[in-house]
């Protein structure tokens, strides 16, 4: 939810129209596709309307992708490792999605596309910039509950830091798509878990000194 | 070293000077202050040998910090725990002096600054996205070196992945550089490595059935 909605909350429905307008435009043309005209017109609202709400392209698009955010559920089976492994990948087919949003389909291309537009656009602008760290606050708190939940069930380690992990996790998806380029799926999701859960160092030796 | 670079060996030395004028600019005026105009006259280069090797500000930014990654080592003490927070220090140092690059001293901005116009850059630019792709692996074979000696002297699990640990070391940097803003110094990368190193599962417990 951003600042404009939360002063206003009998507009949602007109909210919901033009975000998920956005979102279309957004996820088939790229960022250079999404334009506030054509927005404006897919969802039958003024355009004044929509520049009171969001004053540039990149207040939109960072709204949009927090909406798209919210359709994603954090399941809390009693898992952890399941249900790590399902968040992770629900990040990953988030990204891969921003990621070849605009693109021909198969095209085999490793760029970060709309996932590096938005981090670009929070730099650029000291208000997209919180908004985007506020909506990461909000959706990484499901995830450290769900965490702490496994902690209390005594599944982790009673000292684990749930943001550290929760860093590790996510971390990584977003530094292969946005640095490395290299793949995220689901056997990724489970081979990060795997690591993350059961620890890098070796078990079978003695505990060094 | 960029594509330029290799096909041109001799000028080596220029490349040098206009890399250190570029990096000095950079770091202390940002992004908005790196002027391919103000990097020629510092370095005592034509500008249209500067335009040759790197046709935009874009090109420039990413070979600047590609030498400026190269200036960091990689130490190998036999000690995985310790060698992996230095390393992760390391790049938790070159973030913060990129993100705080250009704006007053002391000042409280979490925005993510120079490293993500780089990460904008590369999704704008194929040729960029290419390069600093090429940047990272060659970066990161060191460190899969580092993590695969240890693998060999037992310290690391034998079917470790060691990209996979890397990911969750630097992608956890660069998560909170780019995305939810959170600090990122020498204890955090303790954290980061003790956390990944000795795992987030409850070792106490009974195996999970």
């Amino acid at each position: 939810m951003n600042q404009a909605q939360r002063g206003r909350p009998r507009d949602t429905r007109i909210d919901e129209r033009v975000l998920r307008a956005a979102a279309t435009l957004l996820l088939r043309h790229g960022y250079a596709g999404l334009s506030i005209e054509e927005v404006a017109e897919r969802a039958g609202v003024a355009k004044t309307t929509l520049y009171r709400r969001w004053p540039t392209k990149d207040h939109l698009a960072v709204a949009v992708v927090a909406h798209l955010q919210d359709e994603d559920d954090i399941t809390d089976t009693g898992d952890i490792r399941r249900d790590l492994s399902d968040y992770t990948e629900k990040i990953a087919t988030a990204l891969n999605r921003l990621r070849s949003a605009g693109r021909p389909a198969g095209q085999d291309n490793r760029s970060a596309g709309v996932v590096a537009e938005l981090v670009a656009a929070g730099a650029r602008h000291d208000d997209i910039g919180r908004m985007g760290r506020h909506n990461y606050a909000r959706r990484n708190a499901l995830a450290v509950a769900l965490i702490e939940r496994a902690r209390e069930r005594g599944q982790l380690r009673a000292d684990l830091d749930p943001l550290v992990l929760l860093d590790q996790l996510a971390g990584a998806l977003y530094y292969r798509v946005l640095i490395t380029g290299a793949p995220v799926d689901r056997h990724y999701a489970e081979q990060l878990v795997a690591t993350a859960l059961d620890g890098a160092a070796n078990r079978k030796e003695a505990p060094r000194p």
